[in-house]
């Protein structure tokens, strides 16, 4: 039977999502209802759907509320294909400000809120500055990739971090270098990762530091989506990354410019060690309705 | 001062369009926001934008009105980044279908309607199997222009055809150089025409003509654009060309593939001269509200 559905549309560094909410879990769309939604001429068109579902509803949500029974919220995060993500940095600010904007949830400045994800509990929180997402431990694995990217002269060795899901980051050798990458191809990774991984290459600013704050540039091929405008776990791996090659001296507040806008990562001390916080605009641009297939 | 713009999103074969009604011509839109709303990432995401106004309360109106009394609504048709364009034929199939939707006319099947275009005044209607206009007099240029295109193995000569907007339709060896093509690069062409043209790649079906209709498969690269789903007057133009080629025996119906889906061609006898009519399929997907900037 065909129903209506009410979404709004929005993005973060121009990384879009379809966002609708479904607090009683009885409207999870299908792969195939999901890769319709996101196609860009014949739906709305969006790198991925969103649901806001409450965890008490939702499968995956057991675990979510066990680990923190405040966690009423989930982010059911579905990519442009219609397959299950687990966490998506840029996703889930906007996913904050539409809990917000909807009246689904209150919470202050500086306050902080809990939203399952199936990655686990996220903390999240908002300033005057933008939307704010802790996004946990993270993991350097020192072994070295190499990364032939096309339009590349040579291949680079890149170096694989873990921020809930798998980066391969790669220093390219200047601007010139960074902007004639043909990220539209999948870049050749060897060895393989067994999970695949999303790869960014990052040229310094120059200078790399000003006012205590340490700048790069970034640009990103997600697995399974091509270049993308913005990739915010990407924009934290590439500032661990940078950092790790920076040595001791390397401050702990970066600033990553991406092709669609500016995101800041903080690496802050945690009980359970190191974690890395991601920082950034979350736009709400439009609503509507749709008649589902 | 920010106004807020209802909106339906259309589009024929994968050729999509935001649509909205402004029967008083009260909500002109400038090119800077046409762009805004065109962007697939920050905005709603189209290939252009169309406006339902009444000829009378537009200056583009004035000679549509004088060339027919009848044609009361005017398709403002404007370019994903922002320029004005005269004519769309998948346009202004589901412009036909928004204006029956939004009750802002009525239409019995088979029946005709003059719509005023800054190409002048064309003819819509529909019927079970999908939305007609009639493109009105086409010509041919029979100088030959060099094409060469990305990822084809030699140039290739192509033939101009004019269907209120210049096109230059080339023949290609086969279904895998057809393929091959790399489209989303400009293609280059030898002379330069003067207002450029859309460049259009066909192979004929295997074979050509069955059951009285002729079939190719197109794929073109757009002025401006790059590559598209499809192109309405890109396809007659394809048709047009191929029955040049294929002579005397050559039917007058066509059938046309292109990536976004399928679209007939009719070639018919006008008091002015032979015509040339595309019919296919418009789809209105979903309607919303944005706010504009």
């Amino acid at each position: 039977m065909a129903s209506t559905l009410s979404f709004t549309k929005g993005h973060g560094t121009g990384n879009d999502f379809v966002l609708f909410s479904d607090p009683d879990g009885q409207e999870a769309l299908d792969p195939g209802q999901i890769a319709a939604l996101c196609d860009r001429h014949f739906g709305i068109g969006a790198d991925g759907v969103i649901r806001a579902v409450r965890s008490a509803h939702l499968d995956a949500g057991a675990a979510v509320l066990a680990e923190d029974p405040a966690a009423e919220w989930f982010m059911d995060y579905h990519n442009a294909d219609g397959s299950v993500a687990e966490m998506c940095g840029n996703g889930i600010r906007v996913f904050l400000h539409y809990l917000l904007e909807s009246g689904l949830v209150e919470l202050a400045p500086g306050e902080q809120l809990a939203i399952g994800t199936r990655a686990g509990v996220r903390m999240v929180g908002y300033d005057p500055l933008g939307y704010v997402v802790d996004l946990g431990r993270w993991s350097l694995d020192e072994r070295e990739t190499l990364v032939r990217v096309k339009g590349l002269p040579v291949a680079r060795p890149g170096i694989g971090i873990d921020v809930g899901n798998p980066h391969i980051v790669v220093a390219v050798a200047d601007a010139a270098e960074l902007d004639g990458a043909e990220l539209e191809y999948v870049p050749q990774l060897d060895p393989v990762p067994p999970h695949g991984a999303n790869v960014e290459l990052v040229v310094p600013g120059e200078p790399l530091i000003a006012d205590g704050v340490a700048r790069i540039r970034m640009r990103v091929h997600e697995r399974g989506s091509g270049e993308t405008l913005s990739c915010g776990t990407g924009t934290a791996a590439a500032a661990l990354a940078f950092r790790h090659w920076a040595g001791a001296a390397a401050p702990n507040d970066w600033r990553v410019e991406v092709p669609g806008g500016v995101l800041g990562v903080r690496m802050v001390p945690g009980a359970d060690g190191e974690h890395v916080v991601l920082a950034g605009p979350a736009t709400l641009v439009y609503s509507g309705t749709i008649t589902l297939a």
